[in-house]
């Protein structure tokens, strides 16, 4: 029943993430925070995109500064995102969200594999809670790179023959590692995803520190690219203001 | 310090529902339901706004009558709506939508008030939970029309003295009563507005009976309609599945 | 049909606010944040109530000045509150929360109203968004006072006048006005109070400064206090943390 | 640094599910409900612990089946769970919900496996979005029961040589499969519970069916056990409506 695939395994170190759909403009913020004092005299300007002038960037600063969070919920982005399991993980516990993501039920899962290259840094030092990390050294990153591709191919190969004995994709998955890719489509607003930001990047101008892990942080740095090419006003004053969700 | 209105109070019957922004298709849909199955191939759909072939009816169709409601999230619609306050009210008790509202505290609100016009009906029967509601007599109609009037202008003449003596809005406007008309944007995404539909409307082909107030009824069919035209397959599914959301 | 009441009306200034139901102890965060690092062995811990060590506040110290408000979840509390209808439009806007409140459709309302006390401030002064209120004269409070006292009774005459004739509660209660009585019930957990709380008082040790509305204010210096006898060192650490939700 | 582990490695078939934490009783679904009618007079039940009444066990059923779900909100209950990494990554997707798992990135995570039993059906039927399964062959579990060992134990002795050389925990994991366990609190409430069971059970009373993976099924069995041990009626009543969240 399960046609067995006949792919070669592949190795990668990136992070995929394209927005695909989007409908979030700095104008959107204004527009939802005018209706407090202006009320129906909102509704021309909903529509419109109109350059930023000084006194709606200063509104989109005093919003993020004094926490005005909700202007920023009006809009939406919908990601595809390619990621290691592993990364998926950490990413969906993010609950003010949207979700949608390949199955391992449903489909035999290809052979992709995540392998950390010689930028990751490999030794972990500090304590709990605010690691840093120091680069590998060659024998580490030797060793990590045997590692991943020997278990990744084993992994592979013992999923591939369970398939052939006529075991359920959903049993058979269950060998398969962490560092597996998978792919989905995420839907935030630019609320949600400050929040996700702030705890997902580490960034010298954040007022709070957050320690994530790098490979879920090179998915929020190409999300917050993204971002800021669509809202760009908003996204300066989430930097201006430390990078704290309103 | 504020300015005191002479606006003339006016009187209204009907609810304002523009659909400010959309991005809301049944294609939307698909390429998120199709990574399932179909992993990085669902990509190239995900941009484009084909016209929906069969099969993509049954997927829609299958997703809603199983209750596989993900799928129908990565889409966004903001209104406005104008409505008055007792309708707000309830509206806002759905959480999974995002709200801005006109504010009594940062702005003089205007004279404008609901009335129930002659289509309203005013008698109650049946028992709790499961209203019905009869047409009105004549001098039923003449009792609300006439009270309507008369409580509307006295309240808002006394919050206009109050702001006269200088009493901060806030305070004044807690004399204002519950068909005082506010204005709001309102975002959400088809699976949550399906959820509202469901509780706000009350519809011969729902599987489950709902008993909203007229009121917000109205609201409620005047969104329908606008979202039918954002997605009229996932709006033509959600009717025929008895009108639960997935 | 409808019983017309003969109660007395009753015009109030103060807030009523319980804690019907709880399940919120420091130590809840504690097992929460442990399992991170000790998994299973949390497991004993997870039952008991023992008096917090030092390390243990200092753990919930950590969690609350780094943002990681996870563990602030697993708890609950419902609080039974009565305040007057333009509290409860304020409150209810905070999503993450349970809410069921008296219904003006099932129900005759109670003519209960709030009046504002001489310790109310009624002058707003400052700029939007950053209001500060200072003491009215003597001349204010009796033209607010008189103000809510003769719209409070015409609204509920009018009410009841409606009720007599046979016409719908629903309909009938939209003349009643803002300052009417409701009464609710709420459930939320700390994490989620703590941001209602942020955003609802007005606190020296703030970091980010708030300007609620007095009335909503009562409310959450009440659930406050009631949290604080639950929760004291978690919410030592939230006022010590600049009352910032984590 | 990091202390390698000595344990032995472990495979299990079996989930463990404990209610750590609960306040969810029926009478909390009555208090919330009745003051929708009853206002402040439900006060005095909100406390107590009666014996539930025919007519109480009639208004549970009636919100249950006319989709009144708010007042299933108002109660808690925390679960912990040890199961495979592949039930919690579906786990999770549930959003109404608060997690706290112990990581992989703070601790060094312990060598317990879960290995499908003899009782697990290994043949998938049917087709997409409805399979079924069938019993294995002993060729097939003799197969898969192979198969998952000696991954299992490959990906853990690897795991164990990277952290030997000094790599991070957080990098090394990568390697572990999905049939990993791990551990984590979980709280819930009734009503988010409920769409948990009717998404996550296949079970002959649920109107509309689920086709859920067997190992998240055993989880939510079991949390369906001790959730009917504290509210009993909510149980009794979902059943008989279908197992379809309110
Ligand atoms: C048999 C089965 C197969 C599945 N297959 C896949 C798959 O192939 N791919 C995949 O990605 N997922 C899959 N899922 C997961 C599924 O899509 C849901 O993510 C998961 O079941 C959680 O359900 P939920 O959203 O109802 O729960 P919750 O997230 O707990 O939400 C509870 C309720 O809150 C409301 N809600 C919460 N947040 C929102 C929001 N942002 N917008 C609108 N409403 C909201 C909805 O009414 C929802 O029912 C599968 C689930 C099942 C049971
Ligand atoms: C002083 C003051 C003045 C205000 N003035 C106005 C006004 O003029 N007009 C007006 O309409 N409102 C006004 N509000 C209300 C305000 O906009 C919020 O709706 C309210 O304070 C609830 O806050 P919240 O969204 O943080 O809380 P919750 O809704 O309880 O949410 C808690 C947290 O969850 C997250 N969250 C929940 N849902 C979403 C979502 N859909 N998207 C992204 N993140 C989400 C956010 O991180 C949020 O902080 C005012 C509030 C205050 C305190
Ligand atoms: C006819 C009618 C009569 C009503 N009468 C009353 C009344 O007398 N008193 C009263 O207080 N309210 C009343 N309501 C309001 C009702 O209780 C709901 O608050 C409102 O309809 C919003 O519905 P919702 O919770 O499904 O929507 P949302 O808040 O938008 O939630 C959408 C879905 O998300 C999930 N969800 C979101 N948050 C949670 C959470 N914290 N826990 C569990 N699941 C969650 C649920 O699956 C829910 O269906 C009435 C509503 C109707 C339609
Ligand atoms: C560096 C780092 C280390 C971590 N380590 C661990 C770990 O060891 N173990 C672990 O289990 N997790 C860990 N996490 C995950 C973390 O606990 C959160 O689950 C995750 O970051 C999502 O954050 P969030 O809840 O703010 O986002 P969302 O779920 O998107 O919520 C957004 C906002 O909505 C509000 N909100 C939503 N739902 C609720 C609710 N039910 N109650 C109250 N408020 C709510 C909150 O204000 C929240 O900030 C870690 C995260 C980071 C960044």
């Amino acid at each position: 029943m399960s046609a067995v695939t006949d792919v070669d395994p592949e190795f990668r170190s990136e992070m995929t993430v394209e927005l695909v759909r989007s409908a979030a403009r700095d104008s959107d913020v204004l527009f939802a925070a005018r209706v407090s004092t202006l009320g129906e005299q909102t509704l021309d300007d909903a529509g419109s995109d109109a350059d930023l002038e000084k006194r709606d960037r200063g509104l989109i600063n005093y919003l993020m500064r004094d926490r005005h969070g909700s202007p920023f919920e009006h809009n939406s982005m919908t990601f595809y995102v390619q990621a290691p399991i592993f990364v998926f993980r950490e990413f969906m516990r993010h609950r003010i969200a949207s979700y949608n993501e390949e199955s391992g039920r449903y489909r035999e899962l290809k052979p992709v594999f995540y392998v950390p290259d010689a930028t990751r840094n490999l030794i972990q030092v500090g304590k709990p809670g605010a690691y840093d990390f120091l680069p590998g050294t060659p024998e580490q990153h030797a060793a990590v790179e045997q590692a991943v591709h020997e278990q990744s191919l084993a992994a592979y190969a013992a999923y591939q023959r369970m398939l052939e004995a006529g075991v359920a994709r959903e049993v058979a998955r269950i060998v398969l590692p962490l560092n597996l890719y998978s792919s989905m489509y995420v839907t935030m607003n630019a609320r949600s995803l400050m929040n996700f930001l702030s705890l997902r990047t580490k960034h010298p101008e954040a007022a709070v520190p957050s320690f994530p892990q790098r490979e879920i942080e090179l998915v929020a740095e190409a999300m917050e690219t993204h971002w800021a090419t669509q809202m760009p006003h908003t996204h300066a004053a989430f930097t201006k203001n430390g990078r704290v969700a309103p």
